[in-house]
């Protein structure tokens, strides 16, 4: 159960900016679905508006990094955040964008090996070797 | 400051278990540097060869996502966790394995994205969509 | 499903000092429902008491911020830790004092602005301005 | 340290999107100070410029929260990221907005509080309550 | 629902790799139950041995801290990064390694005081006195 | 640097209610020392005497946890929470209560290990297996 309502499309289609905004997910996807979380930002327009367009530019547009490179960062950091809901939809989103089994499973690998030297970095309380310094 | 003694060179030389770490660090990097990390697991031997023998396969070994991938999402993992020394470390190991400043800033941005959205999905409490479900 | 029994009005009933705190909640916050947290935390009747006593004080007790504040506050820090439960329950008692729609808009923006920014000052570790230092 | 260079005002005046940004920063604000995080957001300018645009709508555009109560939530999720710029710069900020002491004291008392319950609600995996749910 | 498929007893048969270390599972632990954390990582052979070899290591081998003192340092770390499933199968663990009601009432009293305190502390930003120092 | 102002023992005596706390901090660990954590929290003292007589309670009085496992326990939380300071305080806390150099190294251990498992279900999104259910 959500803290929000979920809207339906009808509820949608009924608010200018939010049908906009479904309408270009659709459109942008190309496909029908609008998941979850647009329907529950839905209740604050002016966060779905933002959102979607800084999703849509972040992950979307063609860049230096891969399209599984960055789904793969976006689960990492959802993951470390214990955010169920996005690492559901981000790892069926790198899936869906090539994402093969060997490389998920190297990636579950760094993932677990990071969060153990983070634990044990932190626990020592290792000062930053002056190497790594770039100012 | 840490909350562990950082064994200096001559300490490890005297130690046979500790030595062997030091020496394959050095070996398997070709540089000298053996970084604080390693200096403060020292003082946990077995810890000490369990973690260099894990990061070499994990990090180390070539296999289906690429080196400076893999640095990122350890990276993402890290800034998620708050881990100064790790953030600092693997950043300049991306560096070091070819990540250019066009990538990193792609890089940030996702994470950022990331940190959005995982606060706004669980402030939402929005739950997965049965269109995510692979099992 | 819970790691620990969640104790019912009988059971309650059957204790002194668990009795004593249900009560209280009760007259507190005149109401029938005692939440589950409280059923769960009747196991540690010594935690029972102390967690009640300060949320009541924390809380509940008049002071120089307002109500809604507060749980917005408490909100933002159960959004940060994921947890669930608090979520659910902080969000419904802050529309039970009063939070609008229009409120709960901005505070979700300010949660994952604040989300954000924090995961790239982290990423690029950004050293304090001494013009932040009030020591 | 940071990883990324931090840049002089000389430098942003020689990159007219950074420039621009810079401008607006201390229009805005009334101030001739650029802070670092800023400086170090200039190595990506795209970020820079999203980032400046979205602070200044979510933190600065008049709404239904009063300016101290953003403040507060921005400095709750950052306590619980545990990112020590952003407390620091975000608390500065909440003074500077007019936040007194008592109130400082009593968002500590609320902040320390929701850790705490949300551990103990966490530790006992208490079920939300079907009386909080909304959809 | 999980994002990887939970491997069946038929299918970690057919698995020389897999079946092994379920078999190993069960004859370490005296128990025909392979719990589900398990059937997951045996999509990823390599991380399912790694991280077998590793837990027995760490959590099966007679040392220094008793077996009830290591689960509950594992429940806090679990708390603390909100993993559901860890906290559940890891206070299963400690209470069939003799944990009792009285002392997982002061651990959880130990974990709301701990989430607390460092709540406080990182609001703060309290500076770490010297005599803290070892190095 | 701090976000409060750290107060000296003259400012200390010169407050009834902060005194009365210094005071008692002073006799309870027979030491004159009273931390920078203290001196933070005297900005607030009604946080300051909960605090203190909270973590009286919780960690001083004899129970079914013997001191150091709490303190091991504290630390894990702390690590968990990235709390420099809290790492520092406990550590030296834990080994003036007689933390030996072999049960850290088994505590860091533990630590990382949960840390990296905790990371792989979360990633994998494990369900509970309904043989961990107690309600």
């Amino acid at each position: 159960m959500a803290t929000v309502k979920l809207w339906t499309d009808a509820e949608a289609d009924a608010d200018g900016r939010v049908k906009a905004v479904f309408d270009d997910i659709r459109r942008t996807r190309d496909s029908d679905v609008v998941n979850n979380f647009w329907r529950g930002l839905a209740n604050q327009p002016a966060v779905l508006e933002r959102t979607w367009a800084q999703l849509k530019e972040v992950m979307g547009r063609p860049g230096a990094l891969d399209p599984v490179t960055k789904e793969l960062v976006y689960i990492a950091v959802s993951i470390a955040n214990s955010c169920s809901y996005c690492i559901h939809s981000h790892t069926a989103a790198a899936r869906a964008k090539g994402l093969t089994g060997e490389q998920y499973a190297e990636f579950l690998a760094v993932v677990g090996m990071a969060s153990q030297t983070n634990a044990l970095v932190t626990g020592m309380q290792i000062p930053v070797d002056s190497a790594f310094d770039v100012s």
